[in-house]
């Protein structure tokens, strides 16, 4: 039959379960992705949370799907359900990625490289140098063990006084005690502690937020007080990408540090978890120009355009 | 965002559960008819046979999808994973669509429903006639059930004498005593008995094929041994589409007859699905056009297209 550009019955699905989700760019990336290359594969998001995740995951393992992404609340919850973990699964205890290899559901986590990724893409090479790192979270323990994978020398972690401690606690003594082959030093500070923070932040080539301190509901604010800690040849990164420049990042700006956000980090996760499923690269550059115009942070137009 | 031509994180899943199902024209269908209205919608098949089907419907419900259409092996094993059937199912006992309404799966019948009104658009009018029907099949149940509803007068029912003869007898006793109130004589006959069959397609206004002799591996072959049981005023109707001429369908226009292949009821079982899942009817005659060039009962070439 002729190409008629639509779906047929030989396309493959592959899914993304979060909630809330219908708002994910996710789809739309992997889906130009698939439309450019000539894939026959379709992405589709669904509203999954906790509850459902059980059904959903025998479901799709019934259906023989290629993969899928999972997304909050779902990135540790799933880990009972499948076949085997890769080490970035194991070592963060999450997983984003889930590939299907002969039936066996693989579960990856393509976060932390996805952030190094970019920062290769912006021509940082995070070797020998050393990162103040916000944050315990998801996006947080992702980004602290596989840069410390990867070779960075020290990291300093800072997470509020509250539950979500004793896991930056937890990932500073992955780093030091689980993979201390890779001789990274890790340390851990209350993000109360602003001297010390403007303390490691003057000896660190990388500055990086992993909280949700700058997005909505916390739009407009900042995990940095005094802007006078940053500096122009400081890297500051956001996992946030909407808006674009987050408040953080204005603040680099200000001083004349690089400042980097989350949509490169959200691209190159995508684009190592198309890798994996497709066995093909994902066309990033095409992928930026089609979504985003241009590669850079990001204007108040394509905020817009991101949120709508 | 603007419009990129492709799915985004609100597009919403129709399944379509069955085996083998990858060369079906169920997807090119449905996913031409939502873009053509442009509703955000996309119809995916997956192979799933009856080991699958209790996994697979749990997690379409957890997934919340709108719904699905199943097909062999698995119309008759969904009920008892269903909540609820339509009289069309309950009669059948199989279903091919289901709607999720609130949450609970609704099981429905259209392939009855579909060859009626394939008929109607050909400007043919059930009421009062009578039928001769070759089969017992799924697809010859739901004509026979379906026409017996819409206000048939007599349908004579002829089956081999091998295990499916009793679902013959067993769909006539359906027509004689469950469904009564329509006053449809239902009379079963063995195939074999050729003096019979003759006897009653001379007094019948239709015949109708819903076995699958004619197509693949019995393509070539008829129901129909001697051509001159067939006249000019009579309507011959075949349920096989590939080839979209079938011996029978050759038998019927060398004698003047009527005839019509199986793909108008493909179509129209999928356009009432289709409205039950969307709200908005099916642009059926787009979707002729688009995917079979005419609407008639197709040429050689056709034939190539619908089977690549």
């Amino acid at each position: 039959m002729q190409n008629l550009g639509v779906i047929d019955g030989k396309t493959e699905l592959i899914g993304l379960f979060a909630t809330p989700i219908r708002h994910s760019l996710s789809p739309t990336m992997h889906n130009l992705a698939f439309k450019k290359l000539g894939l026959n594969y379709a992405y589709m998001a669904f509203e999954v949370g906790n509850e459902e995740l059980a059904d959903v995951i025998k479901g799709m393992k019934a259906l023989n799907i290629r993969g899928f992404n999972v997304s909050m609340p779902n990135k540790t919850k799933i880990l009972p359900f499948l076949d085997e973990l890769d080490d970035s699964a194991k070592l963060t205890g999450s997983v984003n990625t889930v590939v299907n290899e002969n039936g066996r559901f693989i579960g990856h986590n393509t976060d932390g490289r996805g952030y190094i990724r970019n920062l290769k893409e912006h021509g940082f090479d995070i070797r020998g140098k050393k990162m103040t790192l916000i944050g315990s979270g998801g996006a947080a323990t992702s980004i602290a063990i596989q840069s410390a994978v990867e070779g960075i020398a020290e990291i300093s972690i800072f997470a509020r006084q509250d539950e979500f401690y004793s896991k930056a606690v937890e990932n500073a003594r992955i780093i030091n005690e689980e993979i201390k082959q890779f001789s990274v030093k890790a340390n851990v500070y209350p993000l109360e502690n602003k001297e010390q923070l403007k303390k490691e932040i003057a000896s660190s080539d990388i500055l990086t937020n992993a909280t949700g301190v700058g997005m909505k509901p916390l739009e407009g604010l900042s995990v940095i007080d005094d802007p006078q800690v940053l500096r122009p040849d400081l890297i500051v990164t956001d996992v946030i990408y909407s808006p674009p420049k987050s408040k953080l990042l204005q603040q680099a700006e200000a001083v004349g540090a690089t400042a980097i956000n989350g949509l490169g980090m959200m691209l190159w996760q995508g684009a190592l978890a198309f890798e994996m499923w497709t066995g093909q690269q994902m066309p990033v550059e095409y992928i930026q120009e089609k979504m985003f115009r241009d590669t850079g942070t990001g204007t108040a137009a394509q905020f817009e355009m991101i949120k709508s």
